[in-house]
């Protein structure tokens, strides 16, 4: 049970807007993304874009604009639903903050997130339609 | 002249503490991390821990904790001196904003700093002792 990153995700206040520009910056969404969601694959790492208000609901954070959410997630894939709480667990035995219990997303799969010491939320996620490599590299 | 994420800068009060709990994770700091920052390399992108007050200087933020500053930044490595500011103009011609000229860092290379539309800052650094494959991972 590797911890690493597969997803960075920012919030952002308009997707298509933001998908747009990063489309300049050279990058090609992936086919799985939708409206709500654009997805660029680097080579098995994920940039993605979600709505900053979604997302921030998603990691049971406020966003106050004070700060306290900073705009943005990492997530680390695991491979097996039995791998989530564990990982949960292990972030707060090493003093991290428990921000979600494991939950299953509209998307499907299960999910929770914590915080390291200094806020920064990371999802902890299995996605059965994700396949992660040991290297912790995502193909979906 | 690719674009890509290459670093991902966690912004941290105590980066001995921020490392502790990282390696708590699973982690290994690379050889190259110093008290100031530690490097985890992730099979070629690397998640870095920095003074967070140090962070927002460098990425020409105001860190008012009022979340204009989101606590972390990213970074697109680039292949030479000459791709810097090509980058920073094809973000600021894309909607982006220009954070920071390219200028010398106290480590050394060129960097200069652009945000996206959502103000998510993106360091485009060439560094010249990190080498940047076609795919955008490091080795350094």
């Amino acid at each position: 049970m590797n911890f690493g990153v597969s997803f960075m995700t920012l919030g952002v206040s308009d997707v298509a807007a933001a998908t747009a520009f990063y489309v300049a910056m050279g990058l090609n969404p992936h086919p799985r993304s939708n409206p709500d969601i654009t997805f660029f694959d680097l080579h098995g790492r994920i940039l993605a874009l979600f709505d900053r208000t979604s997302l921030a609901e998603d990691a049971a954070q406020e966003d106050h604009h004070d700060g306290s959410f900073g705009g943005s997630t990492m997530a680390c894939n695991v491979s097996s639903p039995e791998d989530v709480q564990p990982m949960l667990d292990r972030a707060v035995a090493a003093g991290g903050t428990l921000l979600r219990t494991p939950s299953e997303p509209p998307w499907g799969g299960l999910r929770g997130y914590f915080a390291d010491l200094d806020g920064h939320p990371w999802e902890v996620v299995w996605n059965p339609s994700c396949q992660v490599d040991s290297t912790g590299r995502i193909s979906f």
